[in-house]
């Protein structure tokens, strides 16, 4: 419940980066509401009548009726509750472009790895097994950077003082950062190549909001490690059935 | 000029469905603006500068401030001019959150067949040769009807009464389906497949400011059999490679 009348029901996935986005929004805005975890392998009747599109999470539910897509919700989100806790889209028009331009950027480089999947796959599997993806992870961050830079306006966030849109769209991905730099040893906010990025990294994680909704991180890394074994045992039997229709 | 002291300068492509759509929106709201058609091959200095991170069009210029991505164009475009011409977003946040869905949705399968491009590349290439393409191209019809039925709510565009968002996005794409019928005989909103989003396009089409911006058919049609013809010389070389390195 969101007070005030509203009824706020969240269907989400706690390893999905999309789905934290979501959480962030609402924790940072205060609101509080349902939280339905929901089985990648046995979707909800609410998720598939909810998002018959791409029956995917997070959904929101305000009121009976679904939103989907992790960024038109932070935006609903923001628009529905703009008295409430920190505004994320910035005020000035421009500011708002640059705000999701930098948002549709960090999805874009998302989907050349995957897409808005159950939970990070992509993250994991491009974290740093071959030379050329760890070059593009660094080459993002680097992009990143200078999106801090011109978003923050030398303040601590994205948002400036406060967290703001940008904030909320990267954090979804801070928790699988944390887990990919455990499993691979691939820091993808080096303080040596990235400063500004790796000083908003551990300010983020320093805040309340954050702490309240980031996922396991232990529990992620068995989560990578198992996807990384599963992916090892497939190429194995895909050269395995190549060996044996080439002998 | 936008009157009141506004500069706005378009960086463009003629045949570049998302230059298209900025061209649209300023349009729609009774903009006046410059426009300057950039050269593929041989991008401006001005548009370098303007969007570093992609080199790519649509970049809006508004007050010597560049605007990046089709997307983010309309949406600035709509706010920072709410009284000029239709508007663009509903004024619920929750239509607002279905027409940023179906703006995602289209953008999304776009970038599925090639990616946000220099000019429709991906339209023609996915234009029908394949059974599974053309399958494909139904199916986001199918899609894109019931978006159409959820966001006019039985009115004529997907704005209602008047154009919208959505109608501004997939608008950009609207002489590309004539020309990719013309081409490839495919009628991607066939009226009796999609009646609804056949009736829109002919609606659409007859729109003042359509026809003002609306790129000339005949030439994409040049344009997509100049690249048909490509893909083709390009496919013969590689199997003539093969067949050599067989031999």
């Amino acid at each position: 419940m969101a007070g005030g009348g509203d009824e706020l029901k969240l269907l989400g996935m706690w390893a999905s980066p999309f789905a934290l986005r979501a959480k962030l929004a609402l924790c940072f805005k205060g609101l509080s509401y349902d939280y339905v975890e929901e089985d990648f392998k046995n979707k909800s009747d609410l998720l598939l009548s909810s998002n018959p599109v791409h029956k995917k999470v997070p959904v929101l539910i305000h009121n009976g009726k679904p939103i989907c897509e992790s960024q038109v919700i932070v935006q609903y989100i923001d628009e529905v509750f703009p008295d409430a806790g920190v505004t994320l889209l910035p005020a000035d028009p421009h500011d708002r472009a640059v705000a999701r331009f930098w948002a549709a950027y960090i999805d874009e480089k998302k989907q050349d790895r995957g897409g808005e999947g159950g939970g990070g796959e992509a993250d994991v599997r491009g974290g740093g097994e071959t030379g050329g993806s760890t070059e593009r992870t660094f080459a993002v961050a680097e992009k990143l950077e200078g999106a801090l830079s011109e978003c923050s306006k030398g303040k601590p966030f994205f948002g400036g003082d406060t967290v703001g849109y940008v904030d909320v769209v990267l954090g979804g991905f801070v928790a699988w950062v944390h887990a990919i730099e455990e499993v691979f040893g691939l820091n993808q906010f080096d303080a040596a190549k990235t400063p500004l990025l790796a000083a908003w990294l551990e300010r983020f994680d320093e805040l309340d909001a954050v702490k309240e909704v980031m996922p396991d991180i232990g529990r992620l890394v068995e989560l990578a490690k198992m996807r990384q074994a599963q992916a090892a045992a497939a190429a194995a039997a895909v050269a395995a059935s190549a060996a044996g229709e080439a002998s």
